[in-house]
């Protein structure tokens, strides 16, 4: 038996094992691990040097930084289904896949001339970008990226729209919002080569951005020229768009708005749904079965991302200028703000490990992630990375609407 | 563009490309992908040979078969967490680690008697077994397998106790459940040198088996010797140990019981649970807030595994003999059978892919796993297998309580 103080010290010179070549293996005898899974692995935009670290959520560490991905402003990341190739989708309009574990770019087309994040199907094998210009959506074969579908958004107006809010379905199908002619489109690529529409109309004015809850059920569209939001029922026999929330803020809000709130960070913890204000110092609490709101919890700014840790115990909150620098903790029991940090100036996102016991935050001015344990809320490692923005680890893979 | 066909044929040819060394990597070329992420691996048990069979969901096909992993009767596993090594837990009392790309056994010990499952911490670095033979729990260095603390259950009748139903907890935790003196546990090993308890007494008699909600929110223990269920809200600032569910059906069921069911496998969808009724053809609904029964499926057998799709929308049955060959689907929104399956005899097992578009089902007679769609259920694939019983997904590693 080994004490506390072994425990550790073993525990911290595993590190150097990996790598190491063919150790014997025989009944009962017990050889290191040497093996690279992916399952821990995740990435780290750096969105002033268009450069990619890859990390390690065990250790926590960097492992290695991928240059030449472009203009990373607003980048989004999401995972092969093997979890060991990360697609990368740049402002510019590039797609790049990089490997975990060559450390390198595998694949990279210009899909477009201004993009704003994509999403992989259920199955692994299409890989969708939403565009702003010239519009619409493009879908990739995952391991190829060769083009399977280019799907102009000409909404009832017939103008080309910017395309937002993309996210997967089940099946070979995306979910998208068409920003300037106020619609929803569903397209199905279960056969590639006859892609298939399914458009709800006047769904209401600019819908600026979009989340599929984690159960794949409900959709939900933030509007920017009016105010509530827009909410599609996917189990429905008969699909539609209703409005919720009318009293969201939008439209009435009190405050100039600083940032507009990620709504692909909203936090469905339990049966309520934790959302950010738009211009307001709350964090609304609506009831997913009547999607009425049910509460508002005063926070320290204007909320940006409101994302629940794994178990949905906590929600943790960021803000935008000029309460950048603070991050706030509420316990979704008691609906409590139970912790003020200020992990380091201009924090832009969070992401909590795969089981919960730690969160990455990223303080772009002050040049570091944070890591930091989620029950004691004590700093567990800082790493430093040029002007870190998104965090995305891999075991997003196997999560709905990521 | 590609059609349809190419991209089939694209999609089928690329496991060849599996293996293959160095393409040149320059900016704006695509190159296939070389490396082997272990996010879409997992591994079949095949009980009466004692093997364990490596294989991959997005093919899907067997990859490897490792043997000498003794017997394997009820087994277990849990993963690393990298996704790279399977824990596998024994009947006869071995805990033993697989390396899947390795494809051998890198580590094993003899740990017990006579052992029923094992648990991962949620930082996967303590491996936890409980056993019936001495009883109680060995807790085990995830790296080393070295051991850090053995805790045997002794009851407040002073008797040493077999123990069921363990689970991981947040932190350093481990909760199970003392078949013979009617307690449950939780071991907290933040200092696995000085293993803290804390003891629920008269909890019900005879747990037979336990489950952590997917939230890790409650514990919920089946008891043989008595009507209805122990109940703990993890999340109280007091918890402690309630019954519920008096009619679960043990104390009176009008039917010889052929098999317990798996408490494990209970299905959480939404904010209702679905639970395998002891001895008769139902499964019983649960509300989770109240944990009250609000409804009763009809089922074509004595339920054993009622397990949800990741997204909550079915859940899917198998039964105990004599109709163990036939599967049944349950819509979740309309609580009805909405298909039933008969993917060949003897199914003691199901599993889905991380993002649920498949379900692995063993057919221990048929010496079969079946893949099958759970949209058009389709037969997707037909695995030739060993006597399969357990199947386990890597994607189980970011999961809490499994």
């Amino acid at each position: 038996m080994i004490n506390r103080r072994q425990w550790l010290q073993s525990a911290a010179g595993s590190a150097a094992l990996l790598g190491l070549a063919g150790c014997a293996s025989t009944p009962f005898a017990t050889t290191p691990a040497i093996s690279t899974g992916t399952g821990d692995l995740g990435v780290v935009v750096e969105r002033a040097t268009g450069k990619l670290a890859i990390v390690n959520t065990s250790q926590p560490r960097v492992l290695a930084e991928v240059e030449g991905l472009g203009d990373l402003s607003h980048a989004s990341v999401v995972f092969s289904r093997d979890a060991a190739s990360a697609f990368v989708f740049g402002r510019d309009g590039a797609l790049s896949r990089v490997d975990l574990l060559q450390r390198r770019i595998t694949g990279r087309v210009m899909q477009a001339g201004n993009s704003i994040g994509g999403a992989i199907s259920q199955d692994g094998r299409l890989v969708a970008a939403q565009n702003y210009q010239p519009g619409g959506i493009k879908v990739f074969d995952a391991r190829t990226l060769e083009l399977v579908a280019d799907l102009p958004a000409i909404g009832a107006d017939g103008k080309a729209s910017r395309v937002v809010g993309l996210a997967d379905l089940p099946g070979h199908r995306f979910i998208y919002a068409l920003f300037d002619a106020g619609e929803i489109w569903i397209a199905d690529l279960s056969q590639p080569g006859v892609p298939k529409l399914t458009k709800f109309r006047d769904i209401g004015k600019q819908p600026y951005d979009a989340l599929v809850t984690p159960n794949g059920r409900h959709y939900i569209a933030g509007l920017f020229g009016e105010d509530g939001l827009a909410l599609i029922d996917l189990w429905d026999e008969q699909p539609r768009a209703r409005r919720i929330l009318a009293g969201y803020g939008r439209g009435q809000a009190p405050l100039p708005v600083f940032k507009m709130p990620h709504l692909r960070g909203w936090a469905v913890a339990g049966r309520h749904a934790y959302l950010p204000a738009i211009g307001r110092h709350e964090v609304l609490v609506v009831d997913t079965e009547t999607w009425a709101e049910v509460d508002r919890i005063p926070v320290a700014g204007q909320p940006v991302f409101a994302m629940a840790r794994p178990d949905g115990r906590q929600v943790w909150v960021n803000f935008a200028v000029p309460d950048y620098s603070r991050v706030q903790v509420i316990d979704t029991p008691s609906r409590r703000v139970v912790r003020t940090l200020e992990p380091g100036e201009a924090v832009l996102h969070m992401e909590f490990t795969p089981r919960g016991e730690a969160v990455w935050i990223s303080s772009r001015d002050a040049n570091r992630v944070s890591v930091i344990a989620t029950d004691g809320f004590q700093t567990l490692a800082q790493l430093p990375l040029e002007a870190p923005s998104g965090i995305f680890f891999t075991s997003r893979a196997a999560r709905v609407g990521l």
